[in-house]
């Protein structure tokens, strides 16, 4: 394992077989390159068991890029997009509608408590122009994990479009397409998946992108655009990052062989339990309640000591190999640790160790 | 050197220490991988002289990603723009301004003909109304070299705004932006800085960047979100790739070390040279007249012979151990052969006899 080791909630730390994987150049139009890609987008559908009724989609970018790809293509220039939000992701999706003069409907949300099914039937039920509702499954500001499957009943119920960010959940808590209605969901290469950034991906109802023809905002991130390109050529319609989907087609494999998302889900989980323990012990307290934590990334309060100040905490953390993150909350004082990548208890423990010597030596525990 | 040696226009074959820089894992939040940015930023600012007047923006995803977050973020909703077009990717710039809803003007060329001056001269003093020129450096679909200088003189005593895609010539022909006036010059990470593919970026005259907050169509592609937030937190806005950018750090690395701009457009020029002899001596004609070949990428008449089928040489070529790079022209029968990247004369030697190989055992030579 090599150092640092990144806890946050991507780029993540990627195994060393990942890394390697980059060592070749791949001609971005040689049938050996298509291969991959082809194979990336088959398993990508597979973990989420759309076969049959969505496609893959991979987008160059960083996930931001998949996301608004997704709502530019498929959220006509007339739709209405309803909003859940309790956190910073939420709010992208929101300020990316503003750049795509999409109307947009924020339920506002505290960062501390999940989407609500009901609010959300309740503002479905008294706007019947809302066409579309765009959620985060794990909102990573807190670290929150919002109640998917539910939202989903909600909204297919109403007859409305469901378009789902799961950057930071896809591969690390199941998903079914085939009893969650959703027409797309995003993710990225770098996050639980355990490749490294550089591509998204847009997991898509076939009926749906095949409607959405000439929608979109922009060439680059036209999503139809993209799929019928490499439908018809078996390659990404623009340089593709070759060595990013190299990498991520070595973590996939990694994946399976781990045992899928039920192996994967359960390292996340005991890694994330070991955290909060750990930290508890330290006194540090964290921000959410246990029972809508997400096992991703962990938000603690900030010390309440004069003495702490994260800058110090972080540098001192990394020296001795472990890469903490800022907090993202908007009115109080925290930090986060994550809880994903290729890594387990056993760094969990070290991590947790670093951290305590590190207040130590700020004063903040005696 | 490992193989398939890559003979196309990016990706294209890099070194083993460039990829090996792939290895380690880099918090996107962390100083010091700000500070590989920041480096890499500035070394490409000086590479064409800009500094003091233009700075780097980077941008994730492929080429066009950057090139349509120049446009979209550059020329005013009301701005209407000149394309000199002699091949696919003048016609991409085009339909670009299309999905923007900016007027165009198509200045057509023939595309083994290169961008007119004058014509351009002509079409700026009919048409007041058009406020930008946007042209293609080095046109890869023939491999054409376009007269950047004297366009750019051009458009600057008509006080009309340039904007350039230098994909494929950056780091390989000198350009000089303390000489030849251009607000924006678009390149990649994956072409002749001999990085790997997975991000581009715009060196653009900062006041005119300064100017366009607020034109973008899109979040993810606006260039001045994208700059004034890495001004503010010297980080990038959106998740980085991150393993890209350091690929891109060491591939500048060698750049300087073989002697920069002089030493690498003097070794793609050999290559070119003996490419061409080479593939004369087999009987094959070169597309473009050699006064306007660019030393990028060449472009071959099919051989006009029953026997020959591109795939065929493709597949024989291939295993012997090079990519080479199907046509793109509109009208008649050609392929293509790259001359750039980690390469030089030894492994165009090889390349030619292996097509002579291929070409003999097909019967399309004996």
């Amino acid at each position: 394992m090599s150092y640092p080791i990144l806890l946050t909630p991507g780029p993540l730390t990627t195994s060393r077989r990942t890394k390697e994987a980059m060592l070749s150049d791949w001609g971005s139009w040689d049938a050996s390159f298509n291969d991959v890609t082809a194979s990336v987008c088959k398993d990508i559908v597979d973990i989420v068991n759309g076969q049959g009724t969505h496609v893959c989609v991979p987008m160059q970018g960083s996930g931001t890029f998949s996301v608004e790809a997704a709502l530019g293509t498929l959220v006509p220039k007339t739709g209405k997009v309803l909003v859940p939000a309790n956190g910073a992701y939420c709010q992208r999706i929101a300020r990316i509608l503003l750049y795509l003069n999409r109307e947009a409907v924020i339920l506002e949300h505290g960062e501390d408590e999940p989407a609500n099914p009901d609010r959300i039937e309740a503002a479905l039920k008294a706007d019947p122009s809302i066409t579309h509702v765009a959620v985060v499954h794990c909102e990573t500001s807190a670290g929150i994990l919002n109640p998917l499957h539910d939202i989903a009943l909600v909204v297919a119920r109403y007859h409305r479009r469901l378009i789902v960010d799961a950057m930071s959940s896809f591969a690390a808590i199941p998903i079914d397409l085939a009893t969650t209605p959703i027409d797309a969901l995003i993710a990225a290469s770098g996050k639980c998946l355990e490749g490294v950034p550089g591509m998204g991906f847009v997991v898509v109802r076939q009926e749906v992108l095949e409607s959405s023809s000439g929608q979109a905002h922009s060439l680059a991130l036209d999503l139809h655009d993209q799929w019928a390109y490499m439908l018809k050529t078996g390659q990404w319609r623009y340089t593709p990052p070759t060595h990013v989907v190299a990498a991520l087609r070595a973590a996939l494999d990694q994946y399976h062989e781990e045992g899928g998302i039920a192996a994967r889900s359960a390292r996340y989980q005991k890694n994330c339990a070991a955290l909060v323990a750990g930290m508890r012990t330290l006194g540090l307290r964290t921000y959410l309640s246990d029972d809508v934590q997400a096992p991703i990334i962990v938000t603690f309060h900030s010390p309440d000591h004069p003495n702490f100040q994260f800058v110090k905490l972080y540098e001192g953390v990394k020296a001795q190999g472990f890469i903490l993150y800022p907090g993202k909350l908007t009115k109080i004082e925290t930090f986060r640790v994550g809880c994903i990548g290729a890594i387990d208890t056993q760094h969990i423990f070290k991590a947790v160790e670093a951290t305590e010597r590190t207040l130590r030596d700020l004063g903040v525990l005696s």
